[in-house]
C-alpha cells in the first residue's frame, strides 16, 4: 500500500540506496492528504543531513529541441564517468495534461533501464509554485539516496525556467541550429540565468547552420554586461544523437563547479537559494492569509477599483489593505 | 513658510499650473513628518481626477553616455513641439550622496530656464522603494500641473531601471558609441525592458563606431524571441550635442504610443503598473510587520539557521515563521 509509510523504515532504505524506497518517498511528499504532511515532514527532516552531497543542474529548451535525447545521452555519459544520475522534472502545464513532460515511459529508453539512473516525471496538478516546492524537496531525497548528480528539467516556456534555475547550481538552455532568420528566440529573462547554452543538433548535415547560430549566440552574448567575472557564458555545438559534444557540456560543467567551490561561490549560492525560497514561501503564505479571508479580499478589490478610478493612490489603498489586515486576519 | 501647507490653495495653483506651488507639493509628498503625510495625501487625493494625461517616458544609461545632454536637446525639442515637459529623477545613490543625480543646477541650463519645464531632483536619503513610491506620486502631481510629457531618468546601476521601467509607459535605454571589444555591456535584466535602443554621442567623427555599434546590438537583439508582435525595439543613432536624431526618438515615441492606444494595451499596462505598484506596497507592509515584531525577527533568524544547519527544509521553516507571525504579531 502507497497509504502505508514507515518513516524510519522508508528514510533507512532510501539512504541504503533503494529506488523503490525513494520513488515511494516522492509519492509521500507530493500527497496533499494532510496526514501525509506530517509524515513528509518528518522523513524530510531526518534525510536532511545527508543531502546537498551532488551537483544540481537545470536543463531547458523549447518543445523539439532534443532534451530527452541529449539527457539520455548526457545520463549513460555520467554514468560512465562512475555518477549516478537522477532526473527530476519542472513541468507547470503538467496542471491540465495530467504530466506531459518525462511522462512518456519510451522516453530515455536506455537511460531508465540503467540502475544508476532514477527518472521522475513532474508532479502534476499544482502550481508552479507547488510544483517546484515538490521538486525542490525530491532534489534533497535524491541526494540522500546517493545520486551525485541531479539534473531538473523544465520546458522552455514561461516562469518554469526562472523557478528551476534558482534550485540548480548550473542552468543549460538548449536552441536549435537556425541561424538568420530561421533563429528560435531565446526569452529575454532566460539569457539572464543561462550559465552555458547548447545548439543541439549539430549533426553533421547541420553543421555549418549550427556553426552559424553559435557564432550569432556569442556575438549577442557579447553586448551584455559580464556582471560575473570568473565565468563566461558558453555555446557548445552537441549532436545528442550521435553523441558528441557531450564531454565538452561535461568539461564546462566541471570547470564551473571547480571555479565556484574554490571561490566558495557554490556554497553561498546555495544558501542564498535557500534562504531566498524560505522568504518566498513566507510572502506566499501572508499574500494567502489575506486573500482567504473574506472581508480583507472583498476590501482589496475595493481598493483595486479605487485606484483604478484615481480615488486613491497605490500606495495609499496598500496602506488601507494592511490595516484592513491588521484588523481582521488578526481578529480572525 | 514650506511647512504651511494649506491643501486647498496649494492644490488649485498646483492645478493652475503655478511652478511654484508644484515644488511645494513634491516637497510635502517627499517629507517624512508624520503631519505631513496626512495633507500629502489629502492633496494627492484631490489632484488624482486631473492625472494621467501625458506620456511618461523614463531614460537610462551609465554615468558619462550623455543624460543630460540628451534630455536638454530632447526637452528643447519637445517644448518647439507644444509640449510642456517634466524631468523627475530616480537615484537611490542620493542615499549616501544626498542627491547626485540631477542635483548640479548647471545640468541642463537652457532647458531650466524654460517655462514649459520643470525639472526636479531625485529624492535623497531613501531606500529604492522610497524614492521609488515619491517619484511615482510626482508623476501624479506634475500631471495635473499640466505636464504632458513626464521623463523620468535614471542612472544605469542597480535594480533602478526596473524599478523605473515599472512607472513608464516608454522605456529608452542610452549606450555609448562603442562596438566590439569597447562596447559596454548591457546589463541582462535591462534589455529585458527597453522599448527603444538610443546610441548618443554619434557625432561626426564618431559616425562609423556608432553604426558598427548599432548593427551589433541590432544583431543581438534578433536572437531574443519577440514577445510583443506590435513592437520590434529600434536602435536609433543619436547626437545629443549636435541636436541630431532628437526627431526620430521623438517619432519612435509617438509611433509607439499611438500603436499601444490603438489597441488599449497602453491603458491596460498603466491600470496593470498601479496595481502591481499597490500590491507591492502590501507586501513590503507585511514583511514590515513581520520584521517588526522582535519576537518574530529572532525565530525568523533562528529559522534561517536551522535551514543552513540542514535541520529542516525552507519550506517547512517558513510555515514555522507564519505561525510565529500568526501567534506574535496578531496578538502583538
Amino acid at each position: 500500500m502507497a497509504d502505508n509509510y514507515d518513516v524510519d523504515e522508508l528514510s533507512a532504505l532510501l539512504i541504503a540506496g533503494k529506488r523503490r524506497a525513494l520513488a515511494k518517498a516522492i509519492t509521500l511528499i507530493e500527497s496533499k492528504k494532510p496526514e501525509h504532511k506530517k509524515l513528509a515532514k518528518r522523513l524530510l527532516e531526518r534525510i536532511l543531513p545527508r543531502s546537498g552531497n551532488s551537483i544540481r543542474i537545470g536543463i531547458s529548451g523549447v518543445p523539439g529541441v532534443g532534451k530527452s535525447t541529449f539527457i539520455e545521452a548526457f545520463g549513460l555519459y555520467l554514468i560512465e564517468k562512475g555518477h549516478r544520475v537522477a532526473v527530476l522534472a519542472v513541468d507547470p502545464s503538467s496542471q491540465i495534461t495530467g504530466g506531459s513532460l518525462l511522462g512518456d515511459k519510451t522516453r530515455m529508453e536506455e537511460l531508465s533501464r540503467r540502475n544508476e539512473a532514477f527518472i521522475r516525471p513532474s508532479p502534476s496538478g499544482d502550481s508552479l509554485g507547488g510544483v517546484a516546492r515538490r521538486t525542490r524537496e525530491a532534489i534533497f531525497l535524491c541526494e540522500a539516496a546517493g545520486y551525485d548528480i541531479i539534473i531538473v528539467e523544465t520546458v522552455g516556456v514561461g516562469q518554469s525556467e526562472i523557478s528551476v534555475s534558482s534550485m540548480v547550481d548550473f542552468f543549460l538552455l538548449m536552441q536549435l541550429p537556425n541561424a538568420g532568420d530561421e533563429l528560435q528566440g531565446i526569452k529575454r529573462g532566460v539569457m539572464e540565468v543561462a550559465d552555458a547554452i547548447v545548439i543541439n543538433k549539430a549533426d553533421e548535415e547541420n553543421l555549418q547552420r549550427a556553426q552559424l547560430a553559435k557564432k550569432q549566440i556569442e556575438n549577442a552574448l557579447s553586448i551584455f554586461l559580464n556582471v560575473d567575472k570568473s565565468w563566461k557564458v558558453p555555446v557548445i555545438l552537441v549532436s545528442a544523437r550521435y553523441k558528441k559534444g557531450i564531454d565538452e557540456v561535461y568539461e564546462t560543467i566541471s570547470k564551473y563547479v571547480k571555479i565556484k567551490k574554490k571561490s566558495g561561490e557554490f556554497y553561498k549560492k546555495r544558501q542564498q537559494q535557500s534562504i531566498q525560497w524560505m522568504w518566498s514561501v513566507v510572502v506566499e503564505g501572508l499574500k494567502e492569509m489575506l486573500n482567504e479571508n473574506e472581508q480583507v479580499r472583498r476590501f482589496a478589490k475595493e481598493m483595486e477599483s479605487a485606484v483604478i478610478n484615481k480615488l486613491t493612490t497605490p500606495s495609499f489603498a496598500a496602506e488601507n489593505i494592511l490595516s484592513e489586515f491588521k484588523n481582521s486576519v488578526c481578529r480572525g
